[in-house]
């Protein structure tokens, strides 16, 4: 199966909270996924940043095969650029946009 | 493609954030979007009423083809009447519904 | 239908809009609502315990009809065996995973 998360929040602790409901998602041995993404966008790219609060995790996260895609309208907003991202982050063309193509393609929607 | 997105929150920074998401999805030439819907309950429902944060940016948003619907149980709960809504938004018996009513027509679900 | 909320919020009065909003769903005379679930996870896995906010409000919806689904891992980590749960709520290896599977099985997914 093909989960989709979506991280919005600025808020360090429900960051953190997303991050370890898509960790548990990973490592649950009652369900096999074939991907986990996460798609983050406003004021919850910064774990997507070198030397965000939780980009530690993201890092972790990544080497599990876990996904992660930013905004590039946040990107624009914040003006941050591609070498801002942890490595192995992908940028999309909107959250909005690559949330809907996944949804379209069969993933589940996430929004902890 | 389609997407509905929910709008429950009474801060009007994350009413702004849900609402230039869905501006950003209506502009991203990456997509073809048939429908864009924003489905308002709670405290959710302020921007969708005559004189209420953001509403200039709801009628904005209407005129570019975005639909707006607006729970009926939160307008009984209010007090609010139709013609206290912003011009062209549309009643829905209740947010859930109309929700889950979109899901099944194939929308996309996306809470910001 | 079939709908699957999502409970992850520690705020009292978002945790009393969430179940609201369920049970007006499950009035709702306009739409033939087959089957409705509230997944609980994180800090919003109190209402679910016995003698936590809004325990009644839960007690009242079970008695409805309305599911409820509390994560393994969040009673896990927060030190909760079955016995602290309201009788008839049921427990799911995790969130992420069971709604994941109920979206797979055709139910709209609703995070107000």
């Amino acid at each position: 199966m093909q989960t989709a998360f979506h991280l919005t929040s600025g808020d360090e602790e429900h960051q953190d909270t997303v991050l370890t409901i898509a960790e548990n998602l990973s490592n649950d041995e009652t369900i096999e996924m074939d991907d986990i993404a996460v798609v983050a966008q406003a004021e919850g790219i910064d774990p997507l940043t070198v030397g965000g609060a939780h980009s530690g995790t993201v890092e972790s996260l990544l080497a599990d095969g876990i996904a992660f895609k930013a905004c590039s309208n946040t990107l624009d907003m914040l003006d941050l650029a591609e070498g801002d991202l942890v490595e192995g982050v992908e940028t999309v063309s909107s959250g909005a946009s690559e949330l809907t193509r996944l949804q379209d393609d069969g993933y589940a929607y996430l929004r902890p």
